[in-house]
């Protein structure tokens, strides 16, 4: 262990990386490799409540949202939970910060599931005192601003199911949640997929729901009870808050989510589907999981003809949903869309009324802490990575000039998937993706396995099984040190290294809640 | 406080009624009044536990029931946990109990949801040690047996609500909760609206699923993942064994749910439709329950020939539901059924196929500690009772012999209904309902609105506004006292007397968890 100038204890992890003992007076577990630690110890217990202290008409509507954060007992270092399923749109996370700001509260955790561009005025709470620090994902200006070392608390990313461990295992005690509901009545049942604002599942706000000692909902779209379906149940709700509107609808749901045009990415997603296909992965009853990205998407277009060519039907497709897979489901490609968020209207539209199309939790897909979870069960995942190094080793989190700028999202936890396979360009603004060491350590190469690219796909050598499946394929397998220096030579070398502090400024969480890899300060 | 014999404490509760201060080991607190008793502490918190002890291909089969209980851990004086959805039809709790008791193991607690004659073996395990006791309603043989004092602990009676609060507030402890599944993945994803032993709603195994330390569930009709809807969550899961057979779809629903053919009680029924009519509460949009007796079946006939006349739609019905309920739906006189427990093959075929028929747990239904309850919005519910005395305290428990031999059910937890209507027979057997004091009470009168009659309808004297909403009916509107008056020179006076040791065999808590009256072992 050693002791840096801040008086932060660091200690080297099971992947050799030096992480902090303890970060925003926590103590902490290092990372023990995959599977290696073992959880102690009894859930989060919240308060137990009585139906005598609430109104036995079901009516829990109060004026305003400053009412409902006073009558919550909202005071000076809480820890205020918002979901981000309104993504870009939400307007509902700020101004709870702000209007507890107003009160003249200080010192609040903000424990966001992610937060957006639209959040950068948290800076300003920040800059004055009312935000202490932010726990969560943090994509673009916030990120920007926690690498240059000015946020008072470190920042703690962790992924989705991370967050649901971490909350479930008390590692994270939220005072307040504020959850932004698309539909509620004034029980505080809720769904997100229906209303002006609909964005489809509210799974991850179901743990804040579950846990925290005190819950709002705030609602445009006020309906008669019940509420139906009820993904959040109004018996874990305090207060229902109406307003006119709860975000931008336009940014909900972006309407954007397009294949990529890049020829080069196209070929990464063809060789991928080829890959799934050849490998044998492609089976009656197989299931995938792939985002919202343009080379993901271009993934499943591909995937698609495949399964009509071959005749081959999944059994479910995990989403981030798009209408990439809901027109699976109607083509009848897969019985299920097993659904963790909604990207679009087609995807709003169908989990509303389609019933093969199911919203999950990070509780049924991904929480490493439970019996279980079913993103195991997925046959291959396709996901992204900034960087991923000859190791397989893999960063989603920080660029390789050390700014942090996204979140983990489930990505972490869709590495247990019987496949994982990266689909990256192999450089990209000159700098390549494959590197000798990742910035960031995100993912463990361990549970990595392929590595593909517009220059060949690598797959991981622990994975015999897999070089032996796609031996007689025609694709363009080969060692990633292969693909690694033809790279290097295009673009003129290795990537330069980060200039970084010595201050940690931030941790990224493993899976089962240890410390897996830290963001130090970017020299300015 | 006062000692007795075999050295049970016992006090006198707000209701007048003496308990005892401790039930099997545990301290008590004895019923406060209602909205009296103030909760304290925490949720039970149940162990924390990693994907990585469970196969990460979600595959979580074991060989057989043995083997299952074996690698929970069973051991003497456990509590296993069970639920009654499938009725008199089940096999699996008594199975479980004698491959317990096959095992060796002694001691045991059981917590059924429920008991139904087909678990009357039960008594031999009691006989032979390796059952203890039993907590939970105990209709028929189980519960004379109780009455009889030959039950080693004392029975405690919980409505399905209480049984809910005590597993999530910690007063009961469940080691290894056994489900019986009609269909279920090998993940442990299980519903009950499918599969050839289809029971509809499994909501009573929600909290034993989320609370046990260990959890197997039991099935007849495995379905490849994800077996969908899940209303039990694989993620709660430990073990999952497959049978030829979970029960006798027979007995699971009854397919004998029918209106009586009393002219009597079809005359109640009628008085309580009309009653809800004259009185305002059927309006559009209002809300009601009835259970699956003969007189509640008949009520639902009634009113709905007032609906269609007065062109009235309910919001919302309660069930157990039963092919009138689903009646009510298809004709569109009620925009959903909120579906407690479901009682015939009309409602299990409703349930599985129709969106607005949705299944509820005693968490969103019945739950009095939590943020409030389902229950207290609906606007009339129609019970009956065993005895309600002239204080419109009710009994549903013992007969006036003061033999126990029926559960609570959800009845308590309906009685924080808008309005609540006690359909009665004015006697039974020449034995007069309406008495000077319960047996046993388990309803306080203060929540007991209307008694009513083939002989008239008594309405609570401190429910003002419903003499008043009821002045211009053509109904026989009686005081309480009138009634029994008349029935008592029917029956040759008030009932005899029931001949009670002081010796304590059960007790009947409140929904908020504090003893409520106690059951007295009856004199041989």
């Amino acid at each position: 262990m050693s002791t840096i100038a801040n008086s932060i204890e660091l200690a080297t992890n099971a992947a050799g990386r030096v992480v902090p003992t303890n970060v925003n007076g926590k103590p902490q577990r290092a990372y023990a490799g995959v599977n290696h630690d073992h959880p102690q110890g009894r859930k989060a217990a919240p308060p137990i409540r009585t139906a005598a202290d609430y109104p036995m008409s079901g009516d829990k509507r109060v004026a305003d949202l400053e009412t409902a954060l006073r009558q919550c007992g909202l005071s000076d270092g809480m820890t205020i939970s918002t979901h981000h399923h309104l993504r870009d749109g939400d307007r509902v996370a700020l101004w709870a910060l702000q209007t507890a700001a107003k009160m003249g509260t200080r010192d609040l955790m903000w424990f966001p599931s992610a937060s957006f561009p639209a959040h950068a005025p948290v800076i300003e709470l920040m800059e004055a005192g009312n935000v202490h620090h932010i726990e969560g994902s943090m994509n673009g200006p916030l990120g920007d601003y926690c690498t240059q070392g000015r946020m008072r608390g470190l920042g703690v990313l962790r992924s989705h199911g991370g967050r649901w461990q971490a909350i479930q295992d008390g590692e994270v005690h939220i005072d307040i949640a504020v959850i932004a509901a698309p539909t509620a009545d004034a029980f505080g049942n809720a769904n997100g997929s229906h209303g002006p604002s609909a964005c489809g599942s509210l799974g991850f706000a179901l743990a804040d729901s579950m846990y925290a000692d005190r819950v709002i909902v705030v609602t445009d779209n006020l309906v008669e009870f019940p509420c139906v379906p009820w993904q959040i149940q109004g018996n874990n709700v305090d207060y229902v808050v109406q307003v006119d509107s709860i975000g931008d609808p336009a940014k909900i749901v972006s309407g954007t989510t397009q294949i990529t045009r890049s020829p080069d990415r196209l070929l990464i997603a063809q060789y991928v589907a080829q890959f799934v296909r050849d490998a044998g992965i492609m089976r009656p009853g197989f299931s995938f999981q792939a985002g919202a990205g343009g080379i993901a998407l271009a993934f499943v277009d591909y995937l698609r003809r495949f399964m009509r060519q071959g005749g081959v039907r999944a059994r479910f497709v995990r989403g981030g949903s798009t209408r990439y897979l809901v027109d699976l489901l109607k083509e009848g490609l897969t019985d299920y869309i097993l659904d963790g968020q909604t990207f679009d209207l087609d995807a709003v539209q169908s989990i509303a009324s389609d019933p093969r199309h199911i919203p999950t939790s990070p509780f049924t897909s991904y929480n490493y802490h439970g019996k279980g979870f079913f993103n195991s069960l997925v046959d291959v995942v396709v996901l992204g990575a900034t960087e991923v190094d000859v190791n397989f080793n893999a960063n989603v989190v920080t660029h390789s000039d050390g700014r942090l700028l996204h979140g983990i999202g489930g990505w972490q936890n869709c590495l247990f998937a019987g496949c994982t396979v990266l689909a990256v360009p192999s450089f990209r603004d000159r700098i390549p993706v494959i590197v000798d060491q990742v910035t960031t350590l995100t993912g463990p190469g361990e549970l990595i396995d392929v590595v593909a690219t517009e220059r060949g796909i690598a797959i991981n050598p622990r994975r015999k099984d897999l070089l032996d499946a796609a031996k007689g394929s025609s694709l363009p397998i080969r060692p990633i040190h292969d693909i690694q220096r033809e790279v290097e030579k295009i673009c003129g070398g290795k990537p330069q290294k980060p200039r970084l502090t010595e201050k940690p400024v931030a941790v990224v969480k493993w899976v089962d809640g240890t410390v897996l890899d830290t963001v130090w300060k970017v020299r300015s």
